[in-house]
């Protein structure tokens, strides 16, 4: 084998290897514009053509030691056994003492991944970028669905456990809720200071909605919301993270066909890097 | 009201109509690459840039009474509820007398509808047009799915009952049950004039699937397969149908977005335009 | 009928309603680019991906009496008629004390519905949006061009009626002319709130060229200008008009086939969900 | 100056020349979609791609003596004028002796180079190539139009002086007119031989609509129509061609904005290159 | 590991395959449109879409031996180094007694590969379908060029060893030397049956450059030229090759940015699929 | 000549003009999406959509002196003979006592002007904007590359001659190297104007890849690096240049075809109106 297409400087041995990236190609309950199943392949070729050095983090991801394992089976039209083949992997990682960074897809598989990282941090707190609110309890009757993510997270953890940031879009009931079950900041990330504070040593687990940046930076996903973040808002709120301990994240909902100027992907291979630096 | 955004021309009223088009603009279970959702409504607004003369069947479809009623409601991930909108719809269409044609949508809103043509005449056949034989018995487990719709109707009415042509693209297994079950003609229509013969006055269900055209000329459809019909070549087929008593038709699987030149809109508004002149 | 393509919620009976949306898709005077004939449909197609209720105003425009009745006619190489059927629409509107949003089309659509709302209004203001100054008093000879519409609203009003926020293109001799007949602010929208103060509670019509916005959230425009205003500081300026007595607006020169991610068309529907707010 | 954008290999003396190409960058009355523009520098930008020598007619243009004048200025909103401008720069290339190539624009700019044309040949014959019979007497209520053009050389040169081939769209109207006054063969240009020897020493005008080519291999225009010309059998039709006496030429309606992969740009070079070796 | 990214079905082991399939992302010599470089990894993405299964062949490529073993490092400005390493690479397939299959990047990568095959197999020829010569004896000075490989290839196997099919483009220069040098079908590949008879049991290199077939099916080139093979065409062309001693092969020139719609990437899977048939 | 393809407004006689603009379209040693050899060209033909009067310098360039003499050959595959095609244009431009402004191409085109440049100016400074350090002493061994080519100019002037703005992205050597000899502000402009102080009357050669500017409003590049500056930030940085005495320019790294909107070709034209306001 000459080569092995991975996310670019994450080809370690999985033994040796503290972080364990994988994809999760699912988009079946996309309700408006679907593609999320397209982006972690899109993200590993695109990876070539970014450097493994961060200066923002003054981190070089290749002295890291990361491993890219590919991506679980998805069954389109069955949402129930695509949870369980997340869960069954995000199992595994963390069974062996390391941490997984899961590539979406759109943002439901989270939750495969989550009800694990729960079973093994009873404690854990959720920091959430995205721009929309992802609190209904069901969407047109469906309660696994990308808008109900977080809500399912929530029945997990319950109370005060989930910081939400960037959000800009949900029903007028998904605000309603958040104002007395989770803690979010609207449109911003300027409080992630003190957010980071609060948390201390708490375990977190971090899930990053690609839409929470601006479209102006990042257009390739299924449905942009203006108002974001741009992108040296999201770093400097990323790099406030460091110091936390991480124990599992994931990032989701590129849709790459949206942004043929292939910049969403690019977008979406640094925001991968920053993370890893953080992990 | 100023207007109102229908498919050209079919602005009549609903009681003096002979055709009822509604569209039915669901892709849950597109495993390659969605959009056919967004085929409906696209096809209406640009359909508005096509002439309603055909100069092929030297008709005009003004000269008919036609109407075009909008979309049913899909319920991503809930196929069986989607495909009982659809049947509910068709009946109603059939009580009133008129007939229907669905513009999908993937493949398998066929189903909804061909059910509802079943129950009303037994003695049906299938006319089908498509570069996908559609007769798995299920694909990954499930049993409906675009990629079985053909198969699920074989069901309904047995064998030989349907005509299959175009096709270029399956598994084995798929041309191995056509040589038992279904009457195929691979790569082309040549045989349609014969077909057309057998048939006679036995009541015809038309579906369409557009990838039966050469992506050349059709490339907006999401699993594009080469060596098609050209459109010349599909005309001509269809005009062999003149004469034949068709009872319902669909035109489905555009996904445009795939073709940002337009040409598939058009080619899509033009063979809806022409089964019309059929209807 | 099923259903009926009107942008999200604006769907009430029009007797009932207090504002009432049109589309007036011309663009035959555009001199570099053309394409927003294409706006208003692709706005309301787009609109099924938004949410009705806005986070930013706190308000769902489900909750409000809107209609949305369609498109005037348009036709291409007559500029006079198309302006005439867009003031027989508007003075309709105004007639049964309803308020019009137009969807345009360039931005010479404005001069027709202006020429009514003047009409009724004689002591109406103007607050422009825009990149360019459009104050030229001919293009190429043209009196009548989306470069001299505000010129040809500065003949009906007169000096220091018009407010011009964003400008940052045009010839030499349109800033010197905006010097002594207009309050323009370059570049950005900061005084908007010390001009909300001085128009108190004189009647206000609002017009929005989106390409005041930044071409990095709004590429989806003929002549795209960089240097524009962000999201966030747009809708700041929109919130402070909270409180105008606006009789009118309208919202132009969306050419949706520039920008394929369907960024620009979110953004645009935005921009009229917000401003349906303010009506 | 080192260079000078023309179409490859026509940059010879204009005193020296024999054939002169000029564009007519115009598209002023387009009903459905603008573009046509922008096709004279996106050709000439884009020939740098092609080779001067043609294998179907054994000719390297570079042998001819051949110029590119540039584009005459075109005023948006004045057809009148734009037109005026065509017949000055066609008169002075026809009063220095040497024949006319035009590259449109939309497809009314032939008009203003024919009637040049017919003041100087009295005699003479049109062969057109186009999708669109473009035989409308008005088109709402225009009497100058790209869907009237031909109507209006009609005009000039009275009844069976018109050849048309590949006609496949137009209101029935038109069909109907054409049976009196024209020589149309629908579809397809298989009587292209006969009407050679038919025209025998004619004098003859050219005139090419892109659009007579399949949109497979030309979707670059604004109201593709399927069903039309191979490359192959439009280059056969063209070869015909050699030997008859042109004494002027158009190539028009490609709008290249809506072909991204550049194929209906190579396509228009090469059908220019071949009418250049005819002329 | 999860899985592996390979041309569908072919992730057999490497001892026990009989074809090895590798990439030569290079484009380096590209004179007109780059992008040939993004080719090997998107077929294989893009491969995920396509039936392992070819009903032209009526074989199942999942029941060869076939393993894809990743991309050569190609050195940018460097073409001689990127040359050795792929002739490196082929030396190692052919020693181990398997038949190569390299995808590329642009058509200098043949000459990399034809020369091992070459000094294995001494009275090779070579079966070439390309839309240019390539027989150029320099290219603006140099000797190792896309436009020159043939020649390159030529100065090795000397005359009467290349058989050339779909020729349409080159200066004349070019035709002339084929003329004497080698065998040239022009525009179409009706001699190929001759052809085969001709070549009998001899050993049979096959070079495709994809932009023989007609650009309304494979826009995705950087040099499309019209009037190419269809897709019917080529494939019965392949089909004669049935029975050949094939040796190697290569697929080469998809440059998939081009083609946005997909299909060009589609058709390099099929065409890749249908040599693996043959080998 | 009827018109002759310049930057617009930029046809003045060459003896006459203080400015003279070339394009150098080379894009030879791009390594990872190649493309801005064709920027110069559809930089002039989108400058028509542009007003020639700059608001933020407020200086009308029609005002000025320049002249575009079109673009200097290139030769692919040999980069040694391009740059000296460039020196030879850049040293006639100087010794007729103009100031020569280079339009890209990539990025190592600079080296050739620059040369020149140094040649004249021994002690010219180099202010250089760039999302990448440019610094590294190879390029997979290649010394003469895009990602080396400000370490070629240091080759030349030595330490403390090079200010770099907006980096963001490189290996770690590079910002090491950065440190001891060139001054670099990472991300962003804000030390312009103490630099502008520093660099008094020193002889300034400016030279500006686009990709310094964030990627929401500049798409168009091979390499995009989010994080960058705004369209306003960076005209803010220009002005401060106002009053330096820059002795040549270059503007580089615009690939259109990445960017389907126009607006990075709208960008790059805007800002090379203000560098010919600054000249």
């Amino acid at each position: 084998m000459l080569n092995n297409l991975t996310f670019i400087g994450c080809d370690k041995d999985y033994d040796k290897s503290d972080i364990v990236i994988f994809g999760a190609p699912f988009d079946g309950t996309t309700s408006f514009r679907p593609g999320t199943r397209f982006a972690p392949n899109v993200i590993r070729v695109e990876s070539d053509g970014i450097e493994t050095y961060s200066p923002y983090m003054e981190i070089d991801i290749e002295d890291k030691f990361i491993t890219d394992i590919g991506d679980i089976e998805c069954v389109f039209g069955n949402k129930e056994k695509t949870l369980e083949n997340i869960s069954s992997m995000t199992k595994e990682i963390l069974d062996s003492g390391k941490k997984p960074l899961m590539i979406g897809g759109e943002h439901l598989v989270t939750l495969g991944q989550f009800e694990e990282i729960y079973k093994k941090h009873k404690d854990v707190v959720i920091i959430h970028f995205d721009a929309h609110a992802d609190l209904r309890d069901d969407y047109l009757g469906e309660k696994l669905s990308h808008a109900t993510v977080l809500r399912r997270c929530f029945d997990l953890v319950g109370n005060d456990k989930i910081y939400q940031f960037g959000i800009r879009s949900g029903e007028k009931a998904e605000f309603e809720f958040s104002k007395e079950n989770t803690i979010m900041e609207k449109f911003n990330s300027n409080t992630i200071g003190d957010v980071v504070k609060e948390i201390n040593d708490k375990p977190v687990y971090l899930t990053i909605d690609l839409d929470v940046l601006d479209p102006s930076i990042f257009s390739g996903t299924g449905t942009p919301e203006p108002g974001g973040l741009t992108f040296k808002e999201f770093i400097d709120a990323l790099k406030h993270l460091a110091g936390l301990n991480i124990v599992g994240a994931d990032v989701v909902e590129l849709a790459p066909q949206y942004d043929t100027s292939g910049v969403s992907n690019a977008v979406a291979c640094k925001v991968i890097r920053e993370v890893l630096c953080l992990l």
